[in-house]
């Protein structure tokens, strides 16, 4: 058997090895944490090579995952489907190995990472789901739902301030099966962190209430394993697992500095490492001995054949249980689910109320279905209108609930959520004001990046709120949001479109999906069983005229009750007008071309698009012909209605530039 | 003379009436720190009244900008410029007393605040700004600049990541003149933080290396007053004080519940609150003892005296340097700054670099006559390149240098930035990759609403950053730079526009750019004079042909040279096509409409943008009959030219396009 050393030297060899080859990437990581690395993969993982998607599989998250040769190390050694040639292909256009590690890109990759401090936050979240859903389903003699959650960070997580975010709510929580191990190498970009980080990180944990093992020697296998030995003892309080280490540890002249972190070693250094390593194998060559004492295959499969006679058993005895669980395991929606009812039900209503309320009043409606639904809001459930009736916040004491009281903490939120969707057997949402999603604007990229179901509500979502004033008055953020990949953004006009927009985020299960929302009343507006229909195409048309229009109105949300008063307007002088409601416009961007020239016909460059926020998104469906009324610069502190008047929000603004475009 | 609890009652009843006459705010926060601001405003914080911009004053910051009553009743009781009559329009349209406290629209308010935790980050910039200048230009027995800086944060403030970042750089960097105080009620929107926030602050904050004073109680004059005395005393640690506090104190039915937050009392109330507190006068109306024991008119009147005649012997002493001074707090630029000489020389050479390595080259031909210019970079020096020749980092023991060493601190950064601008004296540049703008999102918008003069570098502008993949690789973080009201965003195509854009930034002085820069190198363009003077209007045509042009494209950054290359493949074929480069639209925008036709005339509708960037923002441009070659989905692991390829910026696919769009 070969020594914990040589073993750990195969993670030197392949990182070094592939990041020389594509000369380009990040030795100093993988080097500098391989021990840590071997010892936790080879004594304390839980997981099987062969089924990566194994329900009640550990996970592991390399938050610093400029590292991810570590990572991919790891799964080539003990066994995933990653071959020598993906290790070679290493940030090549197509390959498995990109540069980053990117879910759904590398069998074993758990979550995306790269922007730091996230996946520490999206090992929060998993943790969260485990010790939730372990919660809902175990029953006793009946263990079904039991793994933990490992995370790799590094001082650049540990600056990042959704590390505070994230951990401190983990302490507050208990997250007792979270295991933190920070790579505490002394070096970030700049050099010498000693310069811009002087935390004792110890104490910082233990204020956020984290048992904390300080001082580890992480290139010394047996204090890795009393370490992580200590931190599965803790029930109650998450763990941090301080090592120290030499970053690019076995590069003789460079390991320790900054040189190692972000540039391959050079021909030169990787062959001074091999020698200093006592690692005589040619390049990406790991001798059989190694992979032996590496494979972790058998041992893999036997403990899922295992938890699958324990599942088989516990399907037996409680099977709507095992049902229900395998459902959310899923992603599939239960079958008695009827959308199609709780939008028509809105439509018979046809209630005048905020889109937060209706918001409410389709969760209330559809969540007592949803056991997956996860809700949450940082600190703002009273104005976000995000705690349904049988909503249960989550606590130590109370783990099973559906609700977490994220604190005032959007950027965390939105990480945790993506690690919660992650996780599975979820469907998380989380809300804040619309303008705060600058707060955590790089967590939705991510969800979306990463194809995950996260539903992000943004309430108080224009001048609409009112006195709060510019600072909390979204303009652009509605831009920002439709321009992100890959992110289904609603902003629905009333309580149907509401209820159209909900159920559009449940089905979505390849994204995420905005749900903006005012904090005004919105008038309910009237439609056709087609009309409802078509909600779900992102736009339609709500007002119609006799024969073609001569003018467009465009608008979405709170502006569509404005749009069709003054398509009344000027029907009555008259004026031939089309109002087109389009509340989704990726949605309505991928209908087929003839969907949307029956809403848009190329001819009618007559347009006017109307929306309480930046005006230049909207060029790009009213072209250089057409009008814009929206915002260019920030809000003022007033009364909503003050407000609508002052940036001409107006029946007559409209009608006026209706009428300047036609004439 | 009045009690102190007289006239911190005083604060309470004001904020409370303002409140309940706008029927909208927060009266809870300044009824629980009306006894914290009444200690540190009359027997500590140095100001004068009459002079809200004396240059050596105090600054105060309320990061809790909710509680801006409080602020208001404190500037209106001590003699600001604030009448009875602007309170009784709090949170009117056009008042000088907006929702949140508005940098420029009060006088004595130091900072925009609302979105919680940036205040207490601008405090820190304040505060490094103040002794940075303080050690550059205070000479032995000329004592010119020794203010301090006060903040006051909430619990949302010390949830939010941004809290931990900055305090965490302020430890390290020990500045011993902050002093910040924390209103710890144990009240968040959500209701008692015991479910959400269970950190041990204390314990946190001495983790970073401050002095802290745990356990004040927040009603108790003479604890508090103790405690700010300590602070005082501490010269190279900055201090938290920690006070205990009831949120609504005096509002007998509601106090130290979430129902005094954010929401007026109500009539009842405030009248039970008025006997509760021994307050029997009416609405705004504030006795005249009260106001005498409140005024602070002559005190800092005579501060302020004090200090002009120290500073006119400074100046007799020491002319260059008071000169100099004098210049940096007047924002103006030296007389001998020869930018267009800097530009001129960038055309001469032509050269063909990375636009952040023309960025570095600009820092070094303009920055050693700017000591006014405060660099530096969220742990991204290398690769930022911001890191200029003259650059000397700022540290406890040289506290003279003129560059920070952010960390890995990216929102942090950019609300330090914004006070340090707002502390004056300065010219702040602060440098990330563009795509992790996101994590600083808020804090550039904040800049922007609050018209500061603050220079964003952000770099690895695209895929063209290669191999470090999509979660590295900016797509749709230009076109949410370019709506965000009052920046200016400047993607230069090469070293003379990289200068143009630093030029300009340095001469906006009401409000923020964004530099958006290449990794890779870009081919220097040739100019005529005329076409050099044009690009700071933001847009200018590149190259031109005989008589009006069949196609017009316009490109920006990377893509002006593919742009270029490509105008000479479809002139080769016979097409008349000019070339636009468009490195700011939103200066482009602010030309007057003869300028603007003469660079895109209305009517030449065959239009391709070309951005390496999401395309929707350029159908501003192009409208519905023009096209766009952008990005609509994410980037991919691999190297630069592969991307470019893969993605589809090449001269074969836009003479395609060209061709496609004439024919």
């Amino acid at each position: 058997m070969p020594s914990r050393f040589m073993l750990a030297n195969a993670i030197r060899a392949l990182s070094m090895d592939a990041v020389q080859k594509a000369n380009s990437g990040h030795p100093g990581a993988p080097m500098g944490m391989a021990d840590i690395a071997e010892v936790l993969w080879n004594d304390h993982l839980k997981h099987n090579p062969a089924n990566p998607t194994w329900q009640d599989r550990d996970r592991f998250v390399l938050s610093n995952g400029h590292g991810s040769m570590l990572l991919y190390s790891l799964l080539h050694l003990t066994g995933y489907d990653l071959t020598t040639d993906d290790l070679k292909q290493f940030r090549q256009l197509h390959s498995r190995t990109p540069g980053h590690p990117e879910l759904g890109y590398t069998p074993g990759v758990e979550t995306t990472t790269g922007p730091l401090g996230q996946g520490l936050a999206n090992a929060v979240g998993m943790a969260i789901a485990e010790r939730t859903l372990a919660s809902q389903y175990n029953r006793p003699d009946h263990t079904i739902v039991d793994h933990r959650t490992w995370c790799f960070v590094g001082d650049g997580c540990l600056m990042e301030g959704i590390s505070h975010e994230a951990c401190s709510l983990a302490g507050t929580l208990g997250l007792g099966k979270l295991t933190v191990i920070y790579d505490d190498n002394g070096i970030s970009i700049d050099g010498d962190v000693k310069g811009w980080f002087t935390d004792d990180t110890a104490k910082r944990f233990e204020a956020y209430g984290w048992h904390v093992a300080a001082d580890v020697d992480g290139h010394d296998p047996a204090q890795i394993d009393q370490a992580i030995e200590l931190a599965k003892r803790q029930d109650d309080r998450p763990s941090l697992i301080i090592c120290k280490t030499v970053i690019g540890f076995g590069a003789p002249n460079k390991q320790g500095t900054e040189a190692t972190h972000g540039a391959a070693l050079g021909d030169d250094e990787v062959a001074a490492a091999r020698e200093r390593l006592d690692w005589p194998h040619p390049a990406f060559h790991v001798p059989d001995d190694i992979y032996a004492g590496w494979n972790a295959i058998d041992k893999g499969s036997q403990r899922e054949a295992d938890w699958q006679a324990r599942f088989a058993r516990y399907s037996e005895t409680f099977p709507s249980e095992a049902r229900e669980l395998q459902r959310r395991w899923n992603g599939e929606l239960p079958g008695d689910l009827d959308g199609a009812q709780v939008i028509e039900q809105a439509q018979r209503a046809c209630e005048s109320l905020a889109s937060r309320k209706a918001s409410l009043q389709t969760l209330n409606r559809l969540a007592p279905r949803l056991p997956e639904l996860l809700g949450g809001s940082a600190d703002l459930a009273p104005s976000n209108l995000t705690f349904w009736d049988g909503a249960e916040a989550i606590s130590p004491t109370s783990p099973a609930g559906n609700y977490l009281h994220y604190g005032v903490r959007e950027f965390a939120m939105g990480a945790i959520m993506n690690g919660i969707s992650m996780h599975g057997g979820f469907i998380p949402y989380g809300a804040t004001f619309l303008t705060f999603m600058e707060y955590m604007h790089n967590a939705v990229r991510m969800a979306a990046l990463a194809k995950r179901q996260v539903v992000f509500v943004y309430t108080h979502d224009s001048i609409g709120l009112g006195e709060d004033g510019p600072t909390h008055q979204p303009v652009e953020q509605l831009n920002a949001l439709r321009v992100t990949p890959n992110l289904a953004t609603w902003r629905p006009c009333d309580a149907t479109e509401t209820a159209a927009a909900w159920l559009a985020a449940l089905k979505r299960q390849d994204g995420p999906t905005a749900l903006v929302l005012s904090r005004q009343t919105l008038a309910g507006q009237r439609r056709s069983t087609e009309q409802v229909a078509h909600i779900e195409r992102g736009g339609y048309v709500l007002r119609d005229c006799q024969d073609f229009p001569d003018l467009i109105l465009i608008a979405t949300g709170s502006e569509v009750q404005l749009a069709m008063q003054s398509a009344d307007a000027l029907a009555a002088k008259g004026r031939r007008v089309r109002v087109v409601s389009m509340p989704c416009t990726a949605m309505f961007d991928q209908q087929d071309v003839d969907y949307r020239e029956s809403v848009l016909p190329s001819h009618i460059r007559k347009r006017i698009a109307i929306e309480a926020a930046h005006a230049d998104y909207w060029h790009k469906y009213v072209g250089l012909d057409g009008r814009v009324i929206g915002m260019t610069g920030y809000g003022e502190s007033a009364p909503a209605p003050d407000l609508f008047k002052h940036f001409g929000f107006t029946v007559e603004r409209v009608v006026a530039q209706a009428e300047a475009l036609l004439d």
